[in-house]
């Protein structure tokens, strides 16, 4: 595969897994201090990739979640974030200012905290009451930090009555790497074909819905448009047709991200809309992958990182079909503002 | 002002604020009963009016407050809505089928449920245990809906001992149709020359915060996109940093929703990055606007519904300096889907 080293991956995908004690233990203690709601709480990238979590924790437990932009909850005076709050923070660099912020501000709330961040000694490990590191290269750092939540999330669940089946879920993650580089390896010939398809094309429509729609969000805002340059509109496959579909001609480019959840009756509609009028559809489909050894109950869970990793092909594609390097910014850390 | 009857406008704003002994009957009813939380449901332009009220419940009250899209809610199985929940729904026509289907759903669930809509003997209206019904033309139709809603959550969160001001709140609503028009008056030279130098514009950046970010939201969706058939990408404020930015050249339109609440330094940020980088910035600002006769600390509140006004007046502008309809649509309501 281009640009992929497998022994990278399996280094940040497998340091995630690794933490599987560490992570569980972690849980044992604020399960055992007790908490009446979780906040989910990131920028960018980082909050796109809670979405799904907030999503499964309120279609699965009976405690409330809440995904929150930082530099906004700091702001907002949230009733429901208190003292009795768990607070899951994350930032790859452990230096994005408003997440660094944002736990600062819930240490203050009384709240307990825990930080998913590459890196120890930086401010965002320093602040939180439980760091969980695992470096990761920027490649790769969304399915590590994926893996992490998935563990953690999952466990909080599991001690919470809401997700018995932990254990079994839990050893099918550790496998779960070697099957995404499978469904890397099959994906990668359209990958490619689409980046030759599309190279010049000048706006994307981005569907998801229920725990593929922070996929969706997070794949138009901080790889198209801020590692491409390329105009998007990501749109949630339940609100396409309240607006954004009056602007599909039959040369709009659709891409659909199609997950197993319960919400896949609203892409089924989407998909069928689209066939219909444009020729330009993707759809990337989590069905279409084997994922070995993992059970059909728990599939459903796995699209928000199936789905990424997906993603994660296309832009290597991408980056290379339009001769746009994955790394070039004209603002972000590098002017001020 | 062109294409405005004062006379309708007072009429619908009139008839919403003329329910607020309906409204508050109301409200003590269900708050006699008892609910533990409180969930706004709608599509498309009813479930982004929501995410105002959602922002402001969750900033001011105890009560947990969440707003979810119709067509998804009744897929996703949310713990949290259950018999304990209030439920309120909204649809102008009483007929959109995911609204009239989530109200079934949440009557199945035992949710007690309260319908905004603009006829009886229709669907929502026969449906929801509480129908407030307030007969709107679809130009006005907002803003008497958010005149209802603001009576109804900030009643309800008086009862609940979280704004005790109700009162005087109240009172100020009924002057407040008189005060939206004087702002009408005021920005209308603006909005005209928006329309103007923006007629043939491909793609508009929309950028809100807090509560005027449900109006951003809905305004490139249902308005652009849907009405004017013009590509846009709305932004949360506290996102724009995060991939979106990196699009903006010196001729990229980028307008700016300003309002009074908590989050307006978000706003500040934006609005100081886009001096700097592009030629083509309009921001609307509630504070531009006198409001005579309302209090200090309830402006921040209105900032929605004073922005939804004034957004009306570019909407009816667009349309003439385009020659496009509001009305026409390629696909809503024209062909099954």
């Amino acid at each position: 595969m281009l640009n992929f080293s497998r022994e990278k991956y399996l280094k940040v995908t497998g340091g995630a897994v690794g933490l599987r004690e560490e992570i569980e233990k972690v849980v044992d203690e604020v399960y055992e201090n007790g908490f009446k709601n979780i906040f989910l709480i990131g920028s960018g990238g980082a909050v796109a990739t809670f979405y799904p979590f907030e999503f499964m924790i309120n279609s699965t437990s009976t405690i409330p979640a809440y995904a929150e932009i930082a530099a906004e909850v700091v702001l907002q005076n949230h009733k429901q974030l208190s003292e009795q709050s768990l607070v899951i923070l994350s930032s790859l660099s452990g230096t994005t200012q408003e997440t660094v912020a944002a736990a600062k501000y819930c240490k203050e709330k009384g709240a307990t905290t825990i930080g998913l961040t590459g890196e120890y000694n930086k401010p965002l490990a320093d602040t939180v009451d439980f760091p969980i590191v695992n470096f990761a290269e920027n490649d790769f750092a969304s399915d590590g930090n994926q893996l992490v939540l998935y563990l953690l999330i999952f466990k909080l669940m599991n001690k919470n009555g809401d997700f018995p089946r932990y254990e079994e879920f839990a050893a099918q993650l550790e496998a779960l790497p070697e099957r995404l580089i499978e469904a890397k390896e099959q994906f990668e010939d359209k990958a490619e074909a689409f980046a030759v398809a599309y190279k010049d094309e000048p706006y994307h429509m981005v569907v998801g819905s229920g725990n593929t729609w922070g996929r969706a969000y997070s794949y138009a805002m901080c790889v198209l448009e801020e590692m491409q340059w390329i105009k998007t509109k990501s749109i949630h496959a339940a609100e396409f047709f309240h607006g954004t579909l009056e602007l599909v001609e039959e040369d709009t480019s659709v891409l659909l991200l199609k997950g197993e959840d319960e919400s896949r009756p609203l892409m089924d509609r989407v998909e069928a809309f689209a066939e219909k009028y444009t020729k330009k559809l993707t759809v990337i489909d989590t069905k279409a992958f084997e994922l070995e050894g993992i059970n059909e109950e728990f599939r459903k869970y796995l699209s928000p990182i199936v789905t990424s990793t997906l993603l994660q092909r296309l832009s290597v594609h991408l980056e290379d079909k339009r001769n746009h390097s994955l790394e070039i910014r004209r603002y972000y850390r590098t002017v001020a503002y």
